[in-house]
C-alpha cells in the first residue's frame, strides 16, 4: 500500500499554465491505470487534442469548461467527467481559482 | 462525452454508514475501469477484505485511518491511496464529518 498526499508528487509544466502530477503509476505497481492530479491556473487550458485512450474525470476546485464535439459545458467542484476514446477535447479554466481535477487514464504501454 | 455531478448518480448503502456512488461505468462506455465515490460516516469503516484487484483512491473531505498489512496509516483531505491487489484493507472514518473518496478499480467483468 502507498499512502501520499498528491502535493508530494513532482509537478510537471509542460504546457504553460497547466501544472501535472502523476500520483499513482506503474511505478508503485497499479497493474493496469494510472492516477494524475492537474491545475489548471486561470486564464489557461489544456490543449485540444484527441488520443485513442479515454479519460476519466473528477473536478476538486474550480471552475471552467469541457470542450467537447458537442461543445462546451460547465464544470465546477463535484463534477464528473467522462471522455471517450477518440473524442477530442480540452479542459478551460473561466474562474479566478486554479482548476483542480483528476484524471485517470489506462496505463500507456511503451 | 458525458458530464454530471456525483451526487446525481443513485446511491446504495450495503453497509451500514458506507454510501456508494458509481459515477463512470461500463454503462457510460468506459472501456477499461469504473469510478466510484464513497462517503463513510464517523464511526463507521468500510469491511476489513481483500480482493484480487487494486484500488486507486483520493481522498475529497474527511480524516480517518486506511488500514492495511502494515497498520494502520491516517488519511485525509488530498491523500492519495494505491491499494494492491490482494491487500487486505479496510477505511475507517475517525473525524467528525463524512469522509468522502474516490476509489477507481478496474471493470468487473460478469
Amino acid at each position: 500500500m502507498k499512502v501520499s498526499n498528491y502535493r508530494e508528487s513532482d509537478s510537471v509544466e509542460e504546457i504553460k499554465g497547466v501544472l501535472r502530477r502523476e500520483v499513482i503509476t506503474a511505478d508503485d505497481g497499479a497493474p493496469h491505470f494510472t492516477m494524475r492530479v492537474f491545475e489548471v491556473e486561470p486564464d489557461s487550458s489544456t490543449p485540444s487534442h484527441s488520443h485513442a485512450f479515454e479519460h476519466e474525470v473528477f473536478i476538486l476546485t474550480g471552475r471552467g469548461v469541457v470542450v467537447g464535439e458537442q461543445g462546451a459545458v460547465p464544470i465546477g467542484k463535484d463534477s464528473v467527467v467522462f471522455v471517450p476514446p477518440d473524442e477530442t477535447h480540452c479542459f478551460v479554466n473561466t474562474g479566478n481559482e486554479p482548476l483542480r481535477f483528476i484524471c485517470v487514464i489506462p496505463l500507456q504501454k511503451e
